[in-house]
């Protein structure tokens, strides 16, 4: 039985990730940190928890983070934070799993200029593996210091890779337009995330290159084809709690069918347990058919009049987009079976 | 492995005993029916049930409800059919548990005055089990009919029976101001469910006596304290898909505390796995705080100023009050562990 | 034309009187006070507003609240904060319509219990008249203070003071229990007014006696029937920006029927612009019908089982239940057309 | 006083007229048709229109819909059924105004292919003049058919046609990703305008040419740049009950600057009454900013990773994506000031 440590369990992702723990066979929690709330069992801020919330948390100093106390730590803290405590932790031989932006760019001048901060850790931040198990499996199976990537990132890149790779489709100038469940804004009270301003509303945000998981995008997807690719990411808060819903546009390279996209999508993830590619026959996917589980559902077609590629990823912003997809890491550091403790069936009817 | 048909599986209450049965360690699901959708996978109508979903509808013509091919059968089909269906089931032998009110009321006058039709199996209404477990546990385990209550009822009965039990309440002129999720008012579409209707709105229907949960609220509660009681139910439609959130109001029968309240209740529900009695510094339950479990929460107060009693249960429709209730009794009637396959973790964050 | 100064145009009671007086042919707003947000556009907080809000935010004191630069002033402001204020305008003899709870009791000591702080000016408050035109309209032409009533104290009143005065109803044990929009928790971001938790979820809070607004609806019940009224309140938030739902229940004086208490709502407000009284065959309020216009819509009914009354009102909490209402008193008290800028169209289709 | 009939009041597009007219200066309803809800009250269907909805709904056999009895007839119906019926009104002289896209192409073979039927009033259909004032002023003054545009069509138009125009995007391969509130999709209750359905969802829908605006847009955009112009029109349904959002983006033609792209949108609606296109300080429009209100909200920028323009335009589909675009139409086919009756004060706060 893994002993995992959450650190930041009281923000969204961290108490999905203890949620998820709590059904996880061969996991469990052994520590839940919170600064703010420090004391307090999790279900008190989650009474939606039930008894998986009933934990105490504790302050970062306080609790176990030591190796043989603990076999993992995840880290759910705000951007900037992971890269002062984690080095610490790995230099005990833990494994972690980083769920912020820290590690996620080897290259920490593009993290610097995107997060407006001098990296802290710079050594680590080119030892950590990149976590999207879909793509880079292998090197997450060995790794100690996983990056989990960013929720928008995980659905484009799942959507454009295969794309991209097969030549499909031109890598400039693509454009990816998301939709997003409030929960990706974070727990602290905010004006834009108040019932009244979001109720009944769309609302753009950080347009035409502000946003930070553009360069993400673009590095993940450059790794994934061998060109570099550029885009322009529109995010869109809506009203849902949980949920991403984005349209990939690309230029087809040369003439192709709607069927030649849609064999890539399906010959890249025929093993994948979470990845679904729906049929020419099946409806597209919606923000909701994915939320509460790990899946990420995808389709493409051809638009003729244009000769413009489209692909639709649906992803839960906390599952396949933060705690799911950290929880398949861990299983991936520790040798289980990949989709332990992970739920295929989502929440909505 | 107890082979379980679900018929009428296309609705909301089947489709989630499908999903519940899914991750159920001792039962499975042999057969699903549905007459407009037969032909169709039941993914097809409900995406999000991913591959729980990934079963065939059949026509119950075609479907194998036999002794031998199937352990049980539940019925969730509307008020009306299962009259006709449940006997030949039952006489083969098989256990059948009724979503429908067409089993609840012995006296199937009472059900003929309400529902506004002939009763066809009224020896079978005369043999039923009330199937709230709280409350007929025993007499569940040795049932091969179970009449499982209605979403409002369960509410009702759990918030209000200890407080009648134990006297502290007038059992006469009782009030029960109900809010309900949507998928309560079931699939079909009609104006009434439409979002344009609903959103940002709360829609009262069926007020001052008109509703059929109320003689089904009277007789469950007389049952459970002895005395005669009589309540007006005000059910009212929410913009949520799932949950009930109902406030009981009664008199004090004689002058008493929230303390006394409290106690009833706790005493009443110590053993209970599925009953969640809050404490007095924890907050009112909200109608999102039992949504994707089985769980039912209840907490009470005295209003001074008026020597009233109030009571507040909050519970998801679905499961409590319907598909997790049916499973539930499904345990008990074949001796498993009763909380076999019921999450007691929701959705909410 | 008159002048008015909205004193907290900010939040969402002073937009509301922002937009309004736009459409009023008879007044203008001469002035519009913020401390927050002074040197703003009113438009740059609530686009929706359009030219309505094209008016820079001052700061109080730089505003031009002196007779001869307004006629009237409303105050807009967070409860405690228009009793240091008024007096100062109302030595000048200018007009004051207060929509806090600051001046709604003449004994200033039910005040202090209730929102625990000492009365700056009792005797203004001994002065001040009770803006509910329907029960006080003659009181309020001659007012130069109006207390504004609370928006749940609104719905409550109009829907029970006809069933007490007439003697049907029990003045003792009522239940009001009400359902209202986000609004009318301000505008300040808070963690209970977050779309995470407020979506698809029904909140109650203050229960058995806790809410401010108990006292107010018996101190103006028990003016308007001559005896002491009790009554129990229940505030549940619900996910709508607008709107209030109240069902207040009753027990019968004696045996009546649905026709006495429709008929006592149609003679009391025959005569009245704003209170619908729907007849017997028309369907119940919801909480949608008003939202967006002045009207308070209402309906009755007897519950024989029980021998209780039900009544049932809909409102807007910032039409009829601030600041729409706050309009109705100005055109009272300057002798205008009840009224004139008061829209009775809604928003909902 | 013009006197207006609206054939189809039952319909969320005729209902919106109804209500826009009621506070029209110079024009009333005199008739307004259903075949449907014939002999009922508007205000049964619609209760939130209150005094607006008013009236009786008749069958068109029993409607004055001639010369003399009305000076125009606003035709709200289901595609296809005004082509029979416009006729005969027009020979009488009657001027028309129709919100259906029947008479939107004058090359009717293009309607015949997306619409799927033979249309039934070709030289009609050449003589009507497509009703976006912004564009078509002049004809639309000396029209005696006009037909309104599609509601998406609106917006796409008024955010691309500057730009296209200064030569700043190419035409060619343009995306337009659209989200709109439910009462685009009709009142006639469907499975996929269930509220169970779009709470919390994001559900896209006629992708990559399938929906028939697409034809319309780029008949629109061609006239308007005299360079062909193709496009791919992704349609989404949010969880709004109005508004319409969409982020057009097109290739820069040249380098080119977010201050050149907004000074293309300043200086084409400089003078226009409804055409808000908000500076670089603002935020983005969002879908709520225009709902009740007749305005599009409009933003532009560059993306200089990509060399894309993004254009984002807000309005009401009810609004100036429909009725409120109707009655700006009349007013200018009657030689009345273009903003009378049109709100330029949205609902939201």
């Amino acid at each position: 039985m893994l002993k995992i440590a959450v650190v930041g369990a009281s923000g969204y992702s961290g108490a999905e990730l203890v949620r998820l723990l709590a059904n996880h066979p061969e996991a469990r929690v052994v520590a839940a940190t919170s600064e703010t709330y420090a004391g307090q069992r999790l279900s008190q801020l989650y009474p939606g928890l039930g008894p998986a919330g009933d934990l105490i948390l504790t302050a970062e100093a306080h609790a176990p983070l030591k190796a043989g106390a603990v076999d993992a730590v995840c880290l759910a803290l705000p951007h900037g934070e992971s890269q002062t405590l984690a080095p610490g932790l790995l230099q005990q031989g833990l494994k972690v799993v980083d769920l912020s932006a820290d590690f996620r760019f080897a290259r920490t001048e593009i993290y610097e200029q995107w997060y407006g901060r001098q990296h802290q850790a710079r050594d680590w931040a080119g030892q950590a593996v990149y976590g999207l198990p879909e793509l880079f499996r292998d090197q997450i199976r060995k790794a100690q210091l996983v990056a989990n990537p960013g929720c928008f990132v995980t659905g484009a890149v799942l959507a454009l890779a295969p794309l991209l790779r097969s030549g499909l489709v031109e890598p400039r100038g693509l454009v990816v337009d998301a939709k997003t469940g409030i929960t990706g804004a974070g727990r602290k009270p905010k004006p834009e995330t108040a019932f009244n301003q979001l109720s009944e509303n769309v609302v753009p945000y950080k347009l035409a290159g502000a946003h930070a998981h553009t360069p993400e995008m673009e590095m993940v997807l450059t790794r994934a084809c061998g060109r570099e690719v550029s885009l322009t990411f529109t995010p869109q808060m809506v009203p849902a709690r949980r949920g991403i819903l984005l349209v990939a546009y690309a230029r087809l390279q040369s003439p192709a069918t709607t069927e030649q996209l849609q064999a890539a999508l399906q010959e890249a993830y025929r093993e994948e347990p979470f990845v679904l590619v729906r049929g020419a026959a099946d409806p597209w996917p919606d923000l909701a058919c994915a939320v509460g589980s790990n899946a990420c559902v995808l389709k493409a077609a051809v638009d003729e009049r244009t000769g413009l590629a489209l692909a639709v990823a649906s992803l839960d912003n906390l599952g396949k987009g933060a705690a799911g997809q950290a929880v398949q890491n861990l299983n991936l550091m520790f040798g289980l079976d990949e989709t332990l403790g992970l739920p295929r069936t989502g929440f909505s009817l």
